[in-house]
């Protein structure tokens, strides 16, 4: 991709791009100045910016704007009277003169919401390709990424096992639950996990700040009758709500739930979030939900009350509808991983006889997504 | 506190009561029936909720509500015929009954916004005081949740001391930078901070999400000319650029920013999110700020690009101005934390002769929050 015209514009405060392929941008002389590539402005060895804002000039303006022999642009600005080259690949790509149409809860283009349909496309790795196979294993985290969710199997029988896999592309988050915690029937339990009781559709830890991004758990006996595990895309339900109910859906988002656990002795934990959360631009980015943890909600105006709770039932409807359901009974040596910000899990209860044990963890997405994202650069860097 | 009255309001679908002090609010029949506190509702054991709205019918009304003797409530629900009781001071505390008025970039109540002046009310806890005086270690973390940085003394002068600080109060998040990280000056550095260099004042990881919410910074030796520790209350910084520039306030708060880091191998790290970020309600909960890693801001529309950036350098002013800094130099065995959703540390450039060896490492604030809220409900319960 090259480039055809440079034109400055508006005093040289700014300058239009043409492309070849009949595309056009304008950029500000101040936001080039700041994303320089030269070696002044950006360290050569770890990429990290070398200087700060105030060292470029308020009133810098370009002077020049030209296009080399290889279609990219050349730069110079003054009052610093520098000249900067940009590819113009890299321009096209960073070109910020449009504004998207979007409506609130707009999802990133890499993220595909599913229902039912998704079981018989679950994203499956084996333990020992995933070790050994970097394209394969790049391939699961890209569905991972993708629908928040996927399946690992044949991981070693062994308790901690779980911890390995989360290593293989991230951190571990350790909390009060410990590096990983057991989740079988206990006597007298801190957390109704911990009993053969069924538990709602739920993201972990809401009322942790942050919630941990990422939940492994780890198959190692299960002769129970039920138990089975159930997952739910939350962005999805969050379209539907939207779809259906636009009012609710915005109740939700413009304000805060909040979630507590004091189950254990030494925790008391609180947060203040809500329960589909956008970011600034309104992109749907998180959901929380847990009905076993939910703290009395103090933050919605009284008038706006009866219908806060009217789209709290209707979304858990729309989480408890077996069409959004892709459900599984984990085997010894199974393992699932769930986006905790977007996806949803359950389990059905279980008879008292036989034995049910998982082992769980938590870690974080910025790991996973980072692996990904150096496989796929090494893959475009090989091709 | 007692109640006085309790009136029956929208034909049972809310209840208005009236506190012996003259107070009154109005609750929902839903609401109270989803936080009732009765053991079919709560576990005792652990205190979650053992049902789901679902399992509440979306009729519910109030067909009784009575003050007890004691003066608390007990209300009766229809279709449910199911009676519970509500301590007064429980509901007061819960009344959601008025809209506080607030501006965007409003503050919790338990934070303290600060500038240079905190200078010579640091708060600063021994060691070994942390460890065995839990009433001055919960005035430190106090200190910390309304401050957002503290510093600790009498640190054995060890590797690895900093995660046993940390685990005083919470756990470690791993990172791409191992468990805990060394900072010193090095040849080929993979980052800046592993240099002699300066460095503006920042938040750590930006390029993170979630980005971890604590930093702790250990001095293991430091014998160079220079390299003094710098704080600033990020918050405070916002709140001067609302009263200057409300629009410029509002555009690092509704629009993203974008944040990379990519220089270790393997490691290729990105965020989207605002410079000042706000909750759905305006309140001013995070600060990311680096311009080491501030990767290209492509999420600001072309007509308010200029202005964005104007807001971006008045603010790093703001971050800058010596009026807002608590500087120190840090001595071997002395430990500094900062909530790194809120407050920026920079340090001076040093001297090649010497030596300065720092340790550091991240944690998260819901481990710190918990533990403090629990040594502070514990102090109730004994009082």
């Amino acid at each position: 991709m090259q480039l055809k015209t440079a034109t400055l514009i508006n005093d040289g405060k700014a300058v239009k791009l043409g492309w070849t392929t009949g595309e056009t941008a304008r950029f500000h002389a101040l936001w080039l100045r700041d994303n320089a590539p030269d070696g002044a402005t950006r360290s050569a060895t770890n990429g990290q910016r070398l200087i700060t804002l105030l060292d470029i000039p308020a009133d810098t303006k370009l002077t020049k704007a030209e296009i080399s022999a290889a279609g990219d642009l050349t730069a110079t600005f003054a009052p610093e009277g520098k000249s900067v080259s940009y590819p113009a690949a890299w321009l096209v790509r960073h070109a910020y003169d449009q504004t998207p149409a979007r409506q609130a809860g707009w999802l990133a283009p890499e993220i595909e919401t599913w229902d039912a349909g998704l079981q018989a496309k679950t994203p499956v790795i084996l333990h020992e390709q995933g070790k050994t196979d970097r394209a394969a294993f790049g391939q699961w985290l890209a569905a991972i990424r993708r629908f928040g969710f996927g399946v690992m199997t044949g991981v070693p029988r062994q308790s901690g096992s779980l911890i390995e896999v989360a290593e293989m592309f991230g951190f571990v988050r350790e909390t009060n639950y410990g590096k990983w915690f057991e989740v079988r029937a206990e006597v007298n339990p801190n957390n109704l996990a911990y009993t053969n009781l069924g538990l709602q559709a739920h993201t972990d830890n809401p009322y942790r700040d942050p919630v941990p991004t990422l939940q492994l758990l780890c198959c190692l006996e299960n002769t129970v009758d039920g138990g089975d595990s159930v997952v739910v895309d939350g962005f999805r339900a969050g379209e539907r709500l939207r779809a259906e109910n636009p009012h609710g859906f915005a109740l939700l988002t413009r304000h805060c739930a909040r979630f507590e656990y004091a189950g254990s002795a030494g925790v008391r934990l609180q947060s203040k979030r809500p329960m589909i959360e956008l970011g600034p631009d309104g992109e749907m980015i998180a959901i929380r939900f847990n009905n076993r943890s939910a703290a009395a909600f103090t933050d919605i105006p009284y008038d706006d009350m009866a219908d806060f709770y009217a789209a709290y039932r209707r979304f858990a409807e729309i989480i408890e509808d077996p069409a959004m359901e892709v459900t599984f009974k984990l085997k010894p040596g199974e393992l699932f991983i769930v986006d905790n910000t977007r996806v949803l899990h359950a389990r059905k209860s279980f008879s008292s006889s036989g034995t049910r044990w998982l082992q769980g963890c938590y870690a974080d997405k910025d790991g996973l997504l980072s692996t990904l994202a150096a496989i796929e650069h090494g893959q475009k860097e090989a091709a």
